[in-house]
């Protein structure tokens, strides 16, 4: 099962961390985006073919310390079909490196526009008589707004292809509580609650050997109270963390989205890992990727200083 | 200001329609698939080149007819990159045709993510010193689930950039009740209006002459009842309409979505139109442009009965 892949992986590292592959040109280190640039000009190609040489040589740097990477799909989409061609490859490159791979793409649609969606990420699409596949990600981020059946296409993708999903529950930005804070139903139950309730309760069948099911939640380490209430209410639902480092959450602030066996939850770290070069005594880039490699450490370390994966 | 060209091609055209690009393989005429599986074999490619050439075909015989066009992201995607390629290349031909473009993608991020799904759709991206557009859509359908913050970098770029957004409001789809219906904030609001309150608050300063502003809703034309009241709670906000035809919405269902002058919604139609040559006659496709435009008229003329645009 998928959410156990990943589970175990995050076991036999020792690290509940996930990197995300978010590239904007001015975090691609100078020397690879001028090679780029004077191959192809000033174009999305050159750009999106930085962006690609950049993540190979970060996943080259970390494939054996984390277990998973999360590519946000808009910094690609950023530079149009380019863009999605280095996504592409991104994952590609590193599923072959044995990573799991979450793309972050936090999508949504009703029926038919939701199976093509799931069809894109997780599943295959018929043309003529072959089956092929289009991105084929491990794990995709989606939202649930549209309710069960925005979120049934990509739950029957998960189980018909051995993928996972990661549904937005309670986010880290500042104005996450506008609306998933407000009390629902008559009840003293906030929107994120109801949403993280729907979600366990349609993927019961799908609870792998870990006790976790294969539709996860998006939780903010921004709001660890409501992290620690979600932990204690869903049982069977595997956390993504982001928040932790530049937004400001804490390894204390993520500690209560893991189980007390250290597992259940998978945190993200993005750009501190991409822009680490921007701070080393070079800071020129050309020690991007020892640099990316010292920051997973610092952080893997920062996190198991209060939580124990077993 | 960008919905105000909407709704000035409408009135010209005396059609509030859209036309939904929601391609798939079983959905193109066979021989304009054959033709391209003949050349490309039976790849993504090929079916990417198929639905170009069949959105040119349909482009053509309506860009008359219809004010708007709105490709719908995840049948593209499902072909990969390849398919974002032919969704890049039908936003360039509809609008060279003078058709206006919702990009129909329901994005939705924070902060400097959703940042760059609005340079995506809507902006433009800075590489080296050149400033470069990925899509450039008329206008982008996005999702609200995280709020304020979430919402801003999309308007942000509708200001700069004289383009709109469409966010989901109350969709179409059976379970859309599930989260959107729930009771919120302690009051009677429920969740759909607490959206449609946030959207119009934050868009005030973007109001044009026909009174809407940047930010759309997507109102869902299966629930008349909802979409009446929200049609008088949200003045300034236009709305986008699914749910007419294949998903039981009839003209009297869309009436209560427009204004008094019969201004501020367009209804769409997807399928009803992509498919409509297998239901004529000779139902091979060969005829597929005369059935598309015959569907559109018939449309057209069944919204005329019950909405007069003034």
């Amino acid at each position: 099962m998928s959410m156990d892949r990943l589970q175990k992986r995050i076991i036999e590292l020792k690290n509940p961390t996930v990197v995300g592959l978010d590239p904007r040109p001015e975090y691609v280190p100078p020397q690879i985006l001028a090679e780029h640039i004077a191959e192809k000009g000033e174009t999305l190609e050159a750009a999106a073919d930085a962006f690609y040489a950049f993540n190979c040589g970060l996943i080259d740097a970390l494939a054996d310390l984390v277990p998973a990477v999360k590519p946000q799909s808009a910094y690609y989409e950023m530079l149009g079909p380019a863009g999605v061609m280095a996504l592409y490859k991104t994952v590609v490159y590193a599923k072959s490196k044995g990573l799991y791979v979450i793309l972050d793409g936090k999508r949504n649609d009703i029926g038919p526009s939701a199976e093509a969606y799931a069809e894109a990420y997780l599943g295959r699409v018929t043309v003529g008589k072959a089956e092929l596949s289009a991105f084929d990600a491990d794990s995709l981020t989606i939202n649930a707004y549209l309710g069960s059946d925005g979120v049934s296409p990509f739950l029957n993708a998960c189980k018909r292809f051995d993928k996972s999903i990661f549904a937005l529950v309670k986010t880290s930005n500042p104005s996450s509580g506008e609306l998933q804070d407000l009390l629902c139903g008559g009840g003293d139950r906030t929107l994120y609650t109801a949403v993280g309730d729907l979600l366990e309760r349609i993927s019961l069948d799908s609870v792998g050997e870990y006790g976790y099911s294969a539709v996860g939640a998006v939780v903010g380490a921004t709001y660890p109270s409501d992290a620690q209430a979600l932990r204690r209410r869903l049982k069977n639902t595997f956390f993504l963390v982001p928040g932790y480092g530049s937004q400001g959450g804490s390894a204390e602030d993520v500690a209560p989205c893991f189980d007390r066996y250290g597992r259940g939850a998978i945190v993200n770290s993005s750009r501190a890992i991409l822009c680490a070069w921007k701070k080393t005594a070079a800071g020129d880039g050309s020690d991007y990727q020892r640099a990316a490699r010292e920051e997973a450490i610092r952080m893997q370390k920062d996190i198991a200083a209060v939580v124990a994966v077993c």
